[in-house]
């Protein structure tokens, strides 16, 4: 039985949050690793969201830091479902950081993560198709093949590194 | 100079978190302290983006806990700026649990908090007044003037209750 | 069967911490919100003590914000049952700062809460009555009835103000 | 100008705590080490009380773990200052574990520590006398001197060891 | 005047930890966000240890999970710098999962970041060049060069998609 | 049947860890009992490594703080077990730090643990007996049982003091 098809929308999770004194290093800036851990979680949400199901992160692209964030700003993280395929999801994820004073706006990063839904076993399991309704939504989620295709490419090329090298 | 009137909606703040092991007591449901902590922080960045300054809390009304919240559930806390007097800012805050899996969702508690805005030398300074736009905004507006007589009246008992005891 | 009756004294529960800084801002002071978790903290311990079964948090009362608490001062936050109905206790909490360099101390605040006790199925469950001993724990205690009193008040009052906005 | 010498009651800080999910390995039992920087802060607290200046742990004697502590209990951590000489205090820890539920406590762990007050520039600079006033404050206290020569016999005893073996 | 060059061995960075209820979701493996966050970490010491500078994350390479981590295991997280450029220094990471009882262990994946050292004023800095000695070092730094002109390339795409949607 | 012996070496673990704000105390050094929180957690994993059981700290080995260690220094903490009886292990345990810029390195402590492997009921259970292989090794491993019946000892004063005093 097919499942019903559902918005990108549907899938929409938000979380915004201060950056405190045990997000910084001793610089007072942000580290890379605690906005990867929260762009981590926000796609979980959006990935169980659009699933029902447990899922599990496959994968994350590469992420490129555009600006650094201080102590006392805000991030904004927004997260959704743009593509579905099988038993793997597509998240989307944008960085927005604000500084609260000058209510100054930056994009620091954008990333696309896959999670795969599993079921009671732990076994990758059918989710839900994704339709896409704004223009935005439209463009990554048509985008979202090739995407896929590069994954499947890099993966390859990670096993062979890893087998000539012992990993 | 008087600063300029802001919408509601621009201090709104919307954060979704997952219930994690760390959050909860050894019966699997989230403590309390978490959610007031949740609540306070979301709170104060709506206080920030509408003052544009350092904001501190200064009071909390009273909170109740209509219904348990589960390991693995979201909650989504959300809140904006209702009413603006001088230097302090009410701002309502409402919480929503979702499970997940069912994608049921119920209202946890509704809060009122109050959050003052501080200079460089930590006095309490001016900020913008707050327009409504929706009609639960209005509602929670026109309320507002009312909750804050109550919140002196009780500030008053609190103080003499105090003397009495020697606290 | 009736379960026999327990002081006040017997759930005293004390937590003196110092403030780091993974708890306060980027101003120094201690979060409202961390100050909260821990007020929940000590309460719980008090109302476990009392009735020596699973407790959940059923409601904070209003919570006044007296004095900013700054990076490197301790405080003690001490809690104790001070009223039991059925399945419900009252907690009184008192927060006290104290600078370690000058030794002056400040109330923060006091603040009452309400736990109710679960049995294994996690419904509400009987506790033993309190009996209060000092002229302070009497103070706390006789008017404990009227707080209870106000509190089912509010309790409707928010429940219609929910449903007229549908919250 | 000599230090007035203060009781060690004056320096007594107590810390109860819940035992929490991220307190204890997948066992369900508290870690030795969350258990150890638990009875390092409430000593420095004790340490602080006493001396009104900044402290540094210099040493902890040995600790034996008595008795597994679970998830659910609370842990009271308790400590004074027994004896101080010059720029070191020596801290009497005692930390008692209570099932919460059949309310049976039992003693963890004793535990003595010495902290050291420093100046601004961060040199060990003196602090007052202490005076013991109970019957287990006296003993603690006559029994100091001896174990402050076995630590300097201990200190040298390390560094012999540590130069041996290059350390 | 030039910095001399390094081995890749001097800037080997080694972190091993047990795998703790905090770190897991409901159904007790590991966050993916928790894993990025140890990679960042220990990436960032390899950069500190070659650069002799302050240092900030400026990308991360795609990650793929190749396995679960469950409670009570352990992560092994080693890093070393393959390649540096004038600023820019380029981490391997290699991420292996113990189970402690089995013995049994598993790549849980590998991943390239790129760190970027700073000066006083936050500008970035000149940092030494390195040098392979291994086979697998040799490896790793000759292919260093086509992955940095990848990355050119994956910037600019990124950066017009960016602007393409107006993020 | 007896279970066959293995190296020191088979059980050495190793954790480099950056020292962040949540830390450090408000003057900017690491929190004695941070530090001990980390030597636990590394000697355990030695112990599992050895025992590929259950372990749990039965005791540590005072412990001399020989210098401060600052925000922005990574610490790095090795151990092994040195030397196992029946069903407990003595593990070393070195602590030394690095200022990642000057690239001067300390020893801040060395420490030995107790830990005992326990069964699926939590009963005490053995472990394999241990060899050394370097000289350093060799030393510690056989001034081990010198140190084992030390300890006996310590524990039978400890019990005679803890029960003149009550505890
Ligand atoms: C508190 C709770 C158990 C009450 O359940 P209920 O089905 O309403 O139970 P009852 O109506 O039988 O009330 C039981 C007692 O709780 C009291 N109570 C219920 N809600 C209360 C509130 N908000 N404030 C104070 N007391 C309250 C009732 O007065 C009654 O007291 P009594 O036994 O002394 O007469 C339930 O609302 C709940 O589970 N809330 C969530 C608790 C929680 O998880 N807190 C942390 C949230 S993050
Ligand atoms: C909040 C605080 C800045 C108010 O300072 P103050 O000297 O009392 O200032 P004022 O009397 O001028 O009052 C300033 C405004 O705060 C409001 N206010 C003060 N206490 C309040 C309370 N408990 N609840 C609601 N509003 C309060 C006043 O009504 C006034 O509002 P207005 O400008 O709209 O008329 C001060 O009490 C404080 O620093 N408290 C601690 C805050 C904190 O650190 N919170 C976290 C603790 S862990
Ligand atoms: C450690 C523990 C399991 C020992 O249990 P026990 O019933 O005393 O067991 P035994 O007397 O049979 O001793 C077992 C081994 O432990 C050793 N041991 C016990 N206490 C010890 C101590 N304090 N220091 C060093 N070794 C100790 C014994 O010498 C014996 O060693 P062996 O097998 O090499 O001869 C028990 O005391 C315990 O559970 N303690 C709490 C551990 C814990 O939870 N730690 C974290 C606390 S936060
Ligand atoms: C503790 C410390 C300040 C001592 O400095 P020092 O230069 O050795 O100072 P001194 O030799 O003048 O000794 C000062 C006092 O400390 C005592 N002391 C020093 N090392 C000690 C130790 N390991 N155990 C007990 N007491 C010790 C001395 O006996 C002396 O006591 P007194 O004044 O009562 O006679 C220094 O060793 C230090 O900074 N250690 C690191 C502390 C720290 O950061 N702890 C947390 C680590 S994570």
């Amino acid at each position: 039985m097919e499942l019903e098809a559902k918005a990108c929308s549907e899938s929409r999770a938000i979380k915004t949050t201060l950056v405190l004194p045990p997000d910084t290093n001793n610089h007072g800036t942000l580290f890379g690793g605690k906005l990867l851990a929260h762009i981590d979680e926000v796609s979980s949400i959006a990935a169980l969201k659009h699933a029902r199901k447990n899922v599990v992160t496959a994968s994350m692209d590469s992420v490129d830091f555009l600006s650094p964030v201080t102590l006392g700003q805000t991030i904004t993280i927004e997260a959704f479902v743009t593509y579905a395929h099988r038993t793997s999801m597509e998240i989307f994820v944008k960085v927005v950081t604000e500084n609260v004073i000058t209510s100054e706006e930056r994009v620091c990063n954008t990333a696309f993560l896959t999670f795969v839904a599993l079921d009671e076993n732990g076994k990758p399991d059918v989710v839900p198709a994704v339709y896409p309704e704004t223009e935005q939504e439209r463009a990554l989620h048509e985008a979202a093949i090739e995407r896929a295709e590069q994954r499947k490419a890099r993966r390859k090329r990670s096993k062979e590194f890893a087998e000539k090298f012992g990993f």
